[in-house]
């Protein structure tokens, strides 16, 4: 790898497939599968590729299906897509003492979406700590409602498992038979834990570090205030969207109690936007209640974090453009700051691109899976998308390009729709300053 | 007026609005329907809306409803719309005589989105008789297939009226009984004329004088070369699309020919864009041909012309904004020309905008009208956004809410959502130069 040449995005994008690929093989195997046969490549590789990207997605019901090999597996890749590989990379470079070079540096710093390379090591022992420390914060609270429930030995080792599931964004449940956390709905123990879990796991370490460093608002960076102000918006709209559209919806919030129709608003609001449990059934929501989701789960959480879709400062410096313009205004100002244009050309193409992935791949699925609802398949794309890993119940029929299409929609997710573009462009992406062209003008709208 | 300061957005909006307020207290009369009796405001005021905004979504059987006087008042409605308001009050000063203001000027350069004031009155003048000259031609080819069917004079008016309402982008037809010209799937006289009259009508003004005067490939402005590129490349993909996708169809295109199957295609992806005529029904169509018509409707035509929607150049600047992201660049370029930073961030806000009232209203409709599929909603809140006029048959089965909604989004989409968006602004959309903040950054996706 010393000898080719790879760009740092390149790097990036083979080394998950390689895990990816490899879960994927593991999985395959006979010992993997409680009926003691192959699982079939697709749905290994579907099933490797969800867990690594912390989706949720499943074609097989992961509790009853898989033997404590395939558990452990899934498990792993979970943990690995959680931290992200390279933390891990940088982790063993750590533990072995090895120096580590400007190039590896440079893979790291476009993992994390880090725009400096100082204290990337140290950011990344940041991330370790802060991950085991919420984590292990999260198992005691969630302890307080499952050992009763459960017993010592189960009881702790549920509180664990979902604490890590949720902090990662993974989605991922030990309830059993397709229920997730609808037992939990009106349980503010566990519906609160998990939601602060998944909102902390979601804004991004760089905005932990920040705000636990800085502590007062006006010393925030700009990243986190932005990151900080629209996970708030969202959470808002999000809570009162879902409390005001399904308020009379029997089979969803409608006979709860008025507490208990804020608590699951809430949860739903929080869980929609990446981590994908749920204490309702969405396939029971109304249409606007589905739409409200599908726009949430591409949004999705903040950069550097366990959160897939196009993130929230994407959404954020759009937002602050369009504002701009209205307000006849040439530059993106926000909170006395301006946003260079190259920051916010690349979140138009991630938010556009991922809008045409999302349609795309909607389309094809519309032919080779047509006996599926536009809205089922729709709300399975863009779930894919952000990397949620709610679904209205289609996953497992899907056919084998369908799969495909969805495990593509996983990887561009949660590796970033540039990071992809970057490592497909031939050339490296700088400026090449030499030639400038004179303005030409064009009538829009 | 000349006394209260007001924008020329504001005189825009206002002027349309007042031209539509007119015309639906007109057709709201009872001597505008054949029973006698009022059709009731609001179904009074969607007509005249659609009219205007020359969308042709019905909330009544057009043929079969309305008096001669209301369809007298409902073609006038069309031709001012068509021609925008703002042409024919140029025409009145230049009849009367009149010197045309400063301010009034402005207001002009405004609904013609026009960049410079000069010559606006002789441009005023190009439009009309651009407009009279292609719109005869094309009832003199339609006049070949409809005389010898409905004999010499109803054969003469229809030409006339479809030819109008072809250029016009309006997409009202005579053909009666809700066919539209499913009668002329194969036929390409009609079919030809028709796509052709939409094509020149929605590929705008300023790109037809253009073209006209320096014919030249190289001597175009950026904004035609733009316009008349996406122009052909969104052609293509409809074409091939349709085709490609209703193949097999036997509802649509399975049991035509060769030559129809790419009749039909090329007539559809014509059409689809904001015209609204149809050779084939697109309710019966696959969920990825509605998908596909949905993206088009969207898209729309050229700006300064008869067509909705976020226009072609508004594409175009986005899609060159993402390229030169992927290539590493800092500014849009195409055809060796910069485009400002302005032009982009306009660009995007259209384009973001009208996503949001899109999602927004067919949340709302989800709703109100409630016993619709989602695909039937969305398919036709971007109709009337795009101001197209396709329906997959909800239109005249909507509640009063609903209607009311549709109103508002034909009027966006024929007056431009930016358009709305200054008038509505406190500040004049100037660039206060004053302040100039320090650059933040921020990470995104
Ligand atoms: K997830
Ligand atoms: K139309």
């Amino acid at each position: 790898m010393h000898n080719i040449k790879l760009k740092p995005t390149q790097v990036l994008v083979i080394g998950f497939a390689t895990i990816i690929l490899t879960g994927g093989l593991l999985l395959n195997l006979p010992i993997a599968s409680q009926n003691g046969e192959s699982v079939g490549f697709i749905n290994a590789l579907f099933t490797a590729t969800s867990a690594v990207c912390v989706t949720g997605l499943s074609v097989v019901d992961t509790g009853t299906y898989w033997t404590v090999f395939g558990k452990t597996v899934i498990l792993f890749l979970i943990q690995i897509g959680g931290l992200g590989f390279m933390t891990l990379a940088t982790m063993f470079f750590i533990i072995l003492g090895k120096k580590i070079s400007l190039k590896e540096r440079l893979i790291i710093q476009e993992a994390f979406n880090q725009s400096t390379l100082a204290g990337l090591v140290r950011f990344s022992k940041y991330v370790l700590i802060v991950t085991f420390a919420v984590e292990g914060l999260g198992a005691l609270f969630l302890s307080l409602r499952f050992v009763p429930q459960y017993g010592l030995i189960i009881g702790i080792a549920y509180s664990i498992f979902h604490s890590v599931s949720a902090f990662c964004n993974a989605g991922f449940d030990l309830i059993g038979n397709g229920k997730n956390l609808m037992p939990y709905v009106s349980d503010p123990i566990v519906s609160l834990t998990v939601s602060f879990l998944i909102i902390i796991g979601g804004i991004g370490f760089s905005v932990i570090t920040d705000v636990f460093t800085n502590r007062k608002l006006k010393k925030l960076s700009l990243h986190t205030k932005m990151a900080l102000l629209i996970t708030a918006l969202l959470l808002t709209i999000g809570t009162v969207g879902f409390m005001v559209l399904e308020w009379r919806n029997p089979n969803t919030l409608g006979n709860l109690t008025l507490g208990g129709k804020f608590l699951s608003g809430f949860f739903q609001s929080v869980t929609v936007r990446t981590a994908g449990f749920n204490t309702v059934d969405f396939a029971q929501m109304r249409t606007a209640s589905k739409l409200l989701a599908i726009i949430l789960m591409y949004i999705g959480g903040s950069p550097a974090s366990t959160a897939g879709g196009i993130k929230t400062t994407t959404l954020g410096v759009i937002l602050f453009t369009i504002i701009s313009v209205i307000k006849g205004k040439s530059e993106t100002e926000l909170f006395r700051k301006r946003i260079s244009r190259d920051i916010v050309n690349r979140a138009i193409t991630i938010a556009i691109i991922g809008i045409f992935l999302i349609i795309s791949v909607t389309m094809v699925l519309s032919i080779t899976d047509s006996q599926f609802d536009f809205m089922e398949i729709l709300f399975e794309v863009v779930s894919a998308f952000g990397t949620v890993g709610l679904t209205l119940g289609i996953t497992p029929l899907l056919s084998a390009l369908g799969k495909t299409l969805l495990i593509f929609m996983m990887f561009s997710g949660r590796v970033g729709i540039l990071t992809i573009a970057f490592a497909l462009a031939r050339q490296q992406h700088k400026y090449k300053g030499n030639i400038k062209y004179p303005e030409g003008k064009i009538l829009v709208g």
